[in-house]
């Protein structure tokens, strides 16, 4: 499984890599065993995330250096606006939370700081910081998807798991690692670890990593 | 024509409105007399200053409150990178103007100045500022097309003209002029004449018009 | 005790303010019972958030309006670079904690969470948006040093309190206060709370008030 | 002269320099024959400028990597805003023209186009793009104070020369040109030529160079 080389250096190097993809959370939700409650939870709070997740890539948008690296992001924006946000919206329903609750949802202490150290990160940084801090979700869910997809056959949780290890989905993070991969050749060249600004991206790509791994709730 | 009261007032507040939207350019777009170098010369800056506000909306979803608002400039986005853009590179490509020499257009004082404006209104104010300095252009142009669409037949320019007078782009500049009035309803409340700070929108849309207005190249 | 009568508004409508400037950890820290590795822990984080601090009221300065609302904002930049970073960096040196240790520590989710909180809030929002997401920490820290400089006298945190007590950081909060009022005047006008934009404000300020009160160190 | 080797690199590539700092205006300014309104219109423009570029060595500070860096901006931000403006509203009020004047002049497409383009470089890119945009006037500013000020004696724009030729101005030249190197190599490294960010770097400088050059009031 890759998503391109860059992101093969940054997940070598985020000591939380497993902990974010291979979470006890992810395991119960494989094996059928977690309970309904902690998912929806966990799902309301993902619904806050993706809105904040995808003012992170209209901001990319508005970094881009050229028309192919808009284009890339506002599909972006396009698949979380539409598909991911109905997919929360929908499992949401069946379960009887309402678009309205989901909007309602207070948010948690790590939902806050992880959406905001996103957006932060782009504010601040230029495109290159951006792509950093977004690549753990974008890629990780896409690894996990890629994972529980094969084997996974009996729980309750099979929608979420389809929709990450999908075709579609797995099509969007090869397209997201094409775009890291030609971002960082286009600014930094052929051996962008040997320039420091490498360390900073790395660095990013490992703080959000930690911050998705504490985005799981707890199971008790 | 109206696209919505607070463009109405906005639009009235403007002393280079009609400089804009009735420039000499205009008309001698509509009957014919324009020199092709002139309307290439046109498009060509026209597609830098696309670019740079496919940027500026892209930031709009940051800075947008709701998903209602992100899905409507995430709209505006795609209108711009896929129809508007491609509108572009196909009425050059016509005329002998490939992709790759639109890119390397030299950006001219007015491109420069007008983009980088809508840009900083939009990171320096909210999303209002940005709002307000995007305004000219979409409805500017919705306006133009929709009078120039009627009575215009003779014409080399007509693909132009039919596209800001077409459904479509009315139907965006509709969805635009709403997405304003409720971004100023949810914000200023219902008289927001009464707030200070409308007088500050005001001032972004007038100098938004007047940049609009320099942007057509001069006729000799 | 005031700051100025929008402050008032704002303090008045956030359910976190008791438990932000009442917290046991100020109790102890004015009986002296606070223990110095508490204090030490606090303080490293602190120096952090007034690293982002920094950035955040340097960001204000862009978002200034006019050049007496940049100099109020360039005033606090110096204060905070130059005096209150000082302070940390004085107590900690006296208790062993280098400045390449201050450095050195890693951020808390904590102190993460509510300075991109603070960041993100400045980038996104206007000016007012930013200052509503500063003034909790700044006015608050004035609010806690005025009642406790009063009375305490044998505790060995007296110099930090004596800094937020002591007349230069009390004219700096006046200082803000005004600067808010005067901010929310020129832009909102004389009834700002008639403006739902003034919600979203006071949610602002009281969402940082609620980070403000989990950046303390619980105390065992 | 030189204020650093970055600096040298980015001059040596900007087919403007001598434009910008061997100018007409500079020559008459030395001579003492330029007019005096066009002194005062140039003053009053750049006293627009001076309030836009504060605002961008404001979000520099937002955007720095370390305290040390933050520090060196607020120093440029202290000094424009208490000396260089200052500086402007003296020279004007003795030839008749009050502060409220000066804020009220209308902006020219030169002066919004220049000071927009700075502030989007650093919203939009990262703090090395930043200073890039920022360097050619502080720098050029700089290189033209040094040499007028050798020889020129009998000229009423004297005090404008000494302020860039003297001690201070030229020590913050220094400043900045060790903050530019300083932030290049601590991003990019030992060899920053070959990190292909450069060239975008590169490029900042000679467009901001290019606007500097075409902010100069023509003489006639």
């Amino acid at each position: 499984m890759t998503y391109g080389h860059n992101f093969e250096s940054w997940r070598a190097a985020s000591p939380d890599w497993d902990a974010y993809t291979r979470a006890p959370f992810l395991a119960a939700l494989a094996d059928g065993t977690l309970p309904q409650a902690t998912f929806l939870h966990y799902l309301a709070q993902d619904y806050l995330f993706l809105g904040h997740f995808s003012r992170a890539w209209g901001l990319a948008i508005a970094k881009s250096g050229d028309p192919s690296e808009m284009r890339a992001c506002a599909t972006m924006v396009h698949a979380l606006l539409h598909d991911e946000m109905a997919l929360h919206i929908g499992i949401c329903a069946q379960a009887g939370l309402s678009r309205a609750d989901l909007l309602a949802t207070a948010e948690t202490p790590a939902t806050l700081g992880y959406t905001r150290y996103v957006m932060d990160a782009g504010y601040t940084g230029g495109f290159l910081d951006l792509l950093a801090a977004l690549a753990p979700c974008v890629l990780g869910y896409g690894e996990i998807g890629a994972r529980l997809v094969q084997g996974t056959t009996d729980t309750p949780y099979r929608a979420w798991i389809e929709t990450y290890g999908g075709a579609d989905y797995q099509a969007l993070c090869h397209e997201t690692g094409a775009l890291i991969d030609g971002a960082i050749a286009s600014r930094l060249g052929e051996s962008p670890r040997s320039v420091p600004y490498w360390q900073d991206l790395t660095n990013r790509f490992a703080t959000a990593t930690q911050l998705e791994a504490q985005f799981w709730p707890a199971l008790r």
